[in-house]
């Protein structure tokens, strides 16, 4: 691709950085931006900059938070006594939205996975295993996708704090609400059964 | 959807502002920004603004440049006499990529469209139809997509410019290399039986 501009050639380039924005869709963008006032783009480079530059997080759970300790974990209303450990923010907005958990969060940021090179000290699991031998914390909820890192550092993470006797609860898996059984692959159709529930417990949502 | 941080939030925000990004896209380049060096963070807001703030137009073409004349307007090389019409910068590099044109372009800039309240004189027409008059142009070669506003668009500048004895032409319509007969539409195959070219003509490339 060859450009007529080296400013335009340069801000495709570096938006094409982003995963998942080709360089077409990148000239797409840029070219978008052209046509919209001076004060659009102003406003994008400030907040990008401003985001990467400030944005914290949280001391005690590792969410992102404008302040040392986070919404979430200063909130004397939540449970302080139950953690769900997840991935990354995503997985916390995703819990909070459906407002069912009224526990705290602790944020691992990624997954262990010897094929990237992603050891348990790349992540944030020796703070969360120094929490538990605080024994503030009585239930560790696991909501990690269900993939083999993910089941890898569940069973990790179990490892280290199972001498400390907490209760360790994982996320149900089981058929999506509005699925069709036929359509369900047989680890999820098995386990849906092998941990069938009280059919009261159904009609609570 | 609720954010943990007013920065995380600004800079979503902002980024779903160009089109095709919607906010869970938006999270999700903006949360690959916070795994990436800082740098790489200044250096996609810096190309940006100043692409936005110092990118110019061609004083000539309307293509853009960083020059006040570009680069092809003041190639001595190539051939002043013709003009491809093209409706954005983006037909310039595509029809740049060929090799296959060797004059000069004018940008209009977009296409005439009532439906979207976008007039004659909104594009960059008067122009063109000035350099007509000067006489320097022995040909106009329209390169407008297909459709109702290109055609267009098309005529309304051939009945400004067709007093004044310059050859017109338009890109040539037809089946692309590569595709079925079976699979063209009507239009198509029929200005491609119209249109037939000599067949030492598909020799040449």
């Amino acid at each position: 691709m060859e450009f007529s501009s080296k400013l335009l050639e340069r801000a495709v380039n570096e938006m094409s950085q982003l995963p998942g924005i080709g360089k077409r869709t990148a000239l797409r963008l840029v070219l978008h931006m052209l046509k919209q006032p001076k004060e659009q783009a102003t406003a994008l480079s400030e907040a990008l900059l401003n985001m990467r530059n400030d944005v914290k997080f949280c001391k005690s759970c590792y969410n992102i938070s404008d302040v040392e300790i986070c919404e979430i974990c200063s909130n004397p209303v939540r449970d302080q006594s139950i953690v769900c450990v997840v991935e990354d923010v995503r997985d916390v907005m995703a819990i909070e939205n459906t407002n069912s958990f009224k526990g705290l969060y602790h944020v691992l940021g990624g997954k262990i996975s010897p094929m990237d090179g992603i050891g348990p000290h790349d992540l944030n699991v020796q703070s969360l295993v120094d929490k538990v031998k605080e024994g503030k914390i009585k239930e560790l909820f696991f909501a990690l996708s269900s993939t083999m890192e993910g089941d890898t550092t569940n069973f990790y993470i179990f490892k280290q704090i199972q001498d400390y006797n907490i209760f360790t609860s994982t996320i149900a898996r089981g058929i999506s609400v509005g699925d069709e059984l036929e359509y369900a692959d047989e680890i999820t159709l098995s386990r849906s059964i092998v941990n069938r529930v009280p059919f009261e417990n159904s009609l609570k949502l």
